[in-house]
């Protein structure tokens, strides 16, 4: 096999091909032989020692070799990636990669390619770090009707959302946090725009429903705008913020969207705390799983690696492939608007008679149903908390656009979706 | 494709395959036709309509038919249940089996079979019901060093052991309400006597540490002796009691073992609730994973056997099959005196001078140390509440026997282990 980047994955991916080379041979049948390891600069500092002569720049002519028979890419981003990777399946290698990014731009690519190459595409580390989540979605499930999965699929700011819950704290400080212990990396951006997320979205929507999903159809909305301001008024209600990336199937299209989300604390994805990730699938038959686990990290992103390659090297001992996940399903993308939600809304109102009746009718106006509807006084103005029943999302943002004209409210504190609630 | 068996579980299987007929052929890339169904009265009543020429009462004959390519196993029990999955394999079909007793008596045989006669056998429903764990663990997983495995894989008894700590109720009753609704059957023997976690162990420990172990290598002990006053006393010390499935490696031997444990209440397995499963496991790279759902009952289990189903069909169609779990580690069984444990004591104990440090020796006198004593002293008796550190079990148990000897010690109300305590 061939190693394509040497970070912080890619180093302990060596250092388990080392450490477990005697359980790997016996569970493969044949050795692991690590033919070459392609990094940028061959005298950058690595956590893993690895002989100089393995080591090369020339990534295009390491996947081109004969020997090469497995290519394992832990670059990451577009390119060089998707060349390095369609070269490999060309030249007949088989290929483990964790690359979220380009699976979600363009994935069909990659597995029309494998296919068409007779070779395995295994991408277990791309969603979920270790949590093994794309096998059973594709495998395990495959008799069942998956309708919904809601995942928490980014710790970096499942980390930063933990300890605004916990300690109070605003998003910057926790952002901070964050950075100072490894969790954030120095440029933030893919994680609280949530790009990171809505890739994985991706990913798990199309092998859900069986259909093609990338990136840019998945609605997102990142972490940086929620306050502490929301965060305490989602516990007032007994419920806890989180980033959530949700893919579900109504009348046969596909909704697919990562924002951050109130979520009843009972709700099994409410107890995820830290870095760690989450995924609830919701199927026909099945009912509710859960799978959790690390999300992230060198050792748990390189465990699924490595299982991920004992896969694709037992099937070429025993000269098979596995039967690739199938898009059958050609369909359609719903819109954000269309999408059906619920949604939380704080507003600072003037406290006098009447107010209640003309929020009240704002939402009956845009055929919107409430839920709840709490009021907090406080000197001169009153806080009213607004929890709607479901409506699509163009119906709420339309609410609360009106909302925000009218002479009765002085602002509107706090919007945001609510999800897992029941009634 | 044969059916054998069409109670609760087969029924569903039945139902699923007609609704999801158009789905299936998608996936596997053929259309699935049942050839036949096994029974055992061709005029039972069922919760499905089926053909009267499909039904028979001649499971031999079913499985060697020529035009029968995959036999899905839901009868249950060793026999007729193993010869007839012998005979399918040998007859040149793949099988699909939730029959976790069989798999944890004779499983060798089962895969041995298989294995010469290139054919698949799948069995995700044994174990968990709709929980995709054994595919995770042979798969996923591969890679990685899996060091411990518990489950809470039983519904009934995690439904009984649910209500005794919610509302305080004797073992007696929650298992006639758990009767009452179904949860658990009139004769709940293989269930609270815990025989079917046992077996699930097994099947567990075999997978995750690649070697065989047999139902009757698990030392088990039910439910039925877990009192009110042993979960009273869990609650005290922020713990909670459930019936754990543990497998674990300790230096290169296998630890298998059923018995109800206390569990501190933010261990993620203490929030599994009613009849759901849940599977914790720990992997050296992978760090911590959970797998949460539905463990029992028609629909989650068949959609468990159809997802296996849609693997073996799709193997078929290409003319492959997948690579068998490895079993070439060939392990010890650790005895369970030799396993290393913690309990909780609590003791009945006369209200004098130098008691505790009676009690203290005595846990010394069997080199097991403590690591928390709390006395509630309540007229002129006292209990005294150990919490022990690590020892192995016979050295606790000789403790306790110890303890029950002691002049000072009226009764030992309650012994029982902890689990994923730290310190």
């Amino acid at each position: 096999m061939a190693l394509l980047g040497c970070g912080v994955v890619g180093s302990q991916v060596v250092r388990l091909l080392h450490e477990q080379a005697a359980d790997l041979e016996a569970r493969i049948g044949a050795p692991v032989e690590l033919k070459g390891v392609a990094v940028r600069r061959l005298d950058a500092p690595r956590e893993v020692e690895i002989p100089a002569d393995l080591l090369t720049t020339d990534a295009t002519a390491l996947v081109a070799r004969d020997d090469v028979d497995i290519v394992v890419e832990v670059i990451g981003g577009i390119e060089p990636a998707r060349g390095l990777i369609l070269s490999a399946l060309e030249n007949g290698a088989s290929v483990v990669t964790a690359n979220k990014a380009l699976l979600a731009e363009d994935g069909a690519t990659l597995f029309a390619t494998a296919e068409k190459a007779g070779r395995d595409l295994y991408y277990e580390a791309a969603v979920a770090g270790a949590i093994p989540i794309l096998r059973p979605l594709r495998d395990s499930l495959a008799g069942d009707k998956v309708t919904k999965v809601i995942g928490i699929v980014n710790g970096t700011t499942n980390y930063i959302l933990d300890k605004m819950d916990t300690y109070g704290a605003g998003f910057t400080e926790a952002l901070a946090e964050a950075q100072e212990l490894g969790y954030a990396e120095a440029d933030p951006t893919a994680d609280v725009e949530a790009f990171d997320a809505a890739a994985k979205a991706a990913i798990l929507a199309s092998l859900a429903f069986h259909t093609k999903v990338v990136g840019t159809d998945v609605h997102r909305e990142g972490i940086t705008d929620v306050t502490a301001a929301d965060v305490a008024s989602a516990k007032a209600m007994g419920c806890v913020v989180k980033l959530l990336a949700i893919v579900e199937l109504k009348d046969g299209a596909v909704s697919a969207r990562v924002h951050p989300a109130m979520i009843p604390r009972e709700h099994p994805l409410a107890s995820v705390r830290d870095a760690y990730n989450a995924v609830f699938v919701e199927a026909e038959s099945a009912g509710q799983l859960m799978f959790y686990g690390r999300g992230a990290g060198g050792d748990p992103t390189a465990s699924a690696v490595l299982g991920d390659l004992v896969t694709v090297a037992r099937n070429l001992v025993a000269q098979t492939q596995s039967v690739a996940a199938s898009s059958y399903a050609d369909r359609a993308i719903l819109p954000m608007g269309q999408t059906v939600t619920r949604y939380h809304v704080a507003i600072d109102v003037e406290d006098r008679a009447g107010v209640l009746a003309t929020i009240a009718s704002a939402f009956a106006e845009h055929g919107v149903s409430i839920q709840t509807m709490r009021q907090e006084g406080r000197d001169d103005e009153a806080q009213l908390v607004v929890v709607s029943h479901d409506a699509t999302d163009a119906q709420l943002a339309a609410t609360v656009e009106h909302l925000r004209n009218l002479d009765v409210v002085r602002d509107v504190t706090s919007v945001m979706r609510v999800e897992g609630m029941n009634g």
